[in-house]
């Protein structure tokens, strides 16, 4: 079968045997959409120690079950699944506390350790707890984001505990933070706050519905204005999806006093802490990377017709290609958001 | 009446004029006990911006109210009655939100911004909501720590979520750790473990029964001693209450992924959060001072004998010998923790 693998240095299409079933916990899944993520690129670039050359990439994907092993009680050949970005055991210390992303048994596997799902075929282990299957009237389309990108948005609304009334602001308006904006609807804050340096991501954060206001940190300066929306406070809940050291000091400024500041950008710096200067003010920094564990949940409310990510897709391509999709996201080509490969 | 007053540079025993209500919502006590707290020093040395030269120092006491202005309904002349280390108003947002120390009318005033307790009679604003009656068992020696110290330890429990069955490390085994460890025993954790440079300390935190393991870190590499005691896994909770670089890195070391880390601590340096190296780990930074907000039921506690705190009065003075109080409270004299000045 066709599968994007990368060699250590560069990724390049080649054939590769059809996965079979290794463990009674394992599915192997016909993949029918995929999308790539800024993790891939990480990988590609050489900033994830863990990742195993001659792995297929990728881990943003739906699809249809085709075989499944021993152990597995919820799924069926034929079901449409979308999948968890990270691999669970479900049964583990961390599990068992829904705190996923630290199983002792998984973490990011897909795309990083194990063969991924930029190919026809992928073996999925632990596939009870990592696959879910769509409800009808969602379409793979529809669900491509649930395990990821989509889960990484809801996380940060989580770790924020956005509440009615609440002003909430969201920095970076890529594809992690319109999906916060976008889940944030839910707990309905009185405000959300959108914030970036790109014009057309802020357009589009008003367009769709997602933000009230829209602030560009070139035009305005960020904390003053936040304090004239908030009778001088500040913002109720922060999340914090740009990841750079500007971005990272305007979280905390902008935060009210006893706020929560959601941390779920990858930063690639270490950050400083001014605790004597934020001394009395008792924020809650909450740190880290998406724990996926509400995708029922999201596909619900993607069924219910309360939550659509179908915006984020800002073009298709076909497996044959995949290289050309890489470029085209990599490079933000025409405003890219996300991309979705066909099969 | 007799008082101690900053000056602005340094501290003397001086006349001032007895307190008089200014306010309908004031109480005038007549202090029974004071004591000094670290803030206290703070000011004199010219930490504390806000501070107003020329005011009586202190806010850690206990006392007898003489009279009340005509807005207070829950006191009356007589009432033996603990005080909070933060003014609230009650009423404000962040009241509201049981976030005193951010009180819009309020925050840390006796003793910083108003004549504070260190004299014989105090006014203390917004009485109703800043005493707290004794119970009756309760003596005013048991009660003096109530509104600070034993406050801050109960807020960094509360701030860690410490649950049954969990791993609580308190680094930093001062007069704030001791407390925070005496509090902890509330919620059941299977192991409370105690870190402090200073072995009298460590050895009074397993004399008292207040933690059950003791390390130094000069003689034990921390980290490896914790993962140790937690299945290879990391401390459920931190309390950090020793404000070095050194105790800040300790913190997040040896926490365990997706535990939470209370910074209790005053800070007098910035510190670094290496977000890059913890990606994933999902902690949560606590941050902040005391929200006093518990003193009835910490008052409750003592009088069912389930908390005490009188182990913290290293030594008494008579308040003729404050100055030789603070002399020994700032050297640690004795390895003093806290000192008790009788009126």
């Amino acid at each position: 079968m066709k599968s994007l693998v990368w060699n250590g240095k560069n990724i390049e299409l080649k054939e590769r045997e059809y996965p079979q079933i290794a463990d009674p916990r394992d599915a192997i899944v016909k993949v029918t959409m995929s999308s790539i993520c800024t993790s891939d690129l990480h990988i590609i670039k050489g900033f994830v120690p863990k990742a195993t050359p001659g792995i297929v990439l990728g881990h943003e994907f739906v699809g249809e079950v085709v075989e499944t092993g021993s152990g597995i009680s919820n799924l069926k050949p034929g079901d449409r699944v979308s999948v968890n970005c990270e691999t669970f055991c479900g049964e583990c210390f961390f599990c068992k506390r829904g705190h996923i992303n630290n199983c002792i048994n998984g973490g990011w596997k897909l795309g990083c350790t194990i063969d991924g799902v930029q190919a026809e075929y992928v073996r999925v282990p632990y596939a009870d707890t990592g696959l879910t299957k769509l409800p009808e009237n969602v379409s793979y389309e529809n669900a491509l984001f649930v395990g990821d990108i989509l889960a990484s948005g809801y996380f940060g609304v989580e770790l924020c505990e956005v509440k009615s009334g609440d002003t909430l602001a969201v920095i970076g308006a890529g594809p992690v933070g319109l999906s916060a904006m976008a889940c944030a609807k839910i707990f309905k804050p009185e405000k959300v706050i959108a914030i970036d340096i790109d014009d057309t991501r802020l357009e589009l954060a008003l367009e769709l519905g997602l933000a009230d206001y829209a602030l560009n940190p070139n035009n305005f300066d960020i904390e003053s204005e936040i304090k004239l929306l908030t009778e001088n406070r500040g913002a109720d809940c922060v999340i914090e999806a740009a990841g750079a050291k500007t971005t990272f000091e305007m979280a905390w400024r902008i935060a009210r006093a006893n706020a929560i500041v959601a941390l779920v950008a990858m930063y690639e710096e270490d950050q400083i802490l001014p605790l004597p200067k934020m001394y009395g003010k008792n924020l809650v920094f909450k740190t880290g990377g998406v724990d996926a564990v509400h995708s029922k949940k999201l596909l619900q409310l993607i069924s219910d017709g309360v939550i659509n990510t179908d915006f984020l897709i800002s073009k298709k391509f076909s497996f044959d290609e995949i290289l050309k999709a890489y470029d085209f996201f990599e490079h933000k080509q025409d405003n890219c958001l996300k991309v979705a490969i066909t099969y």
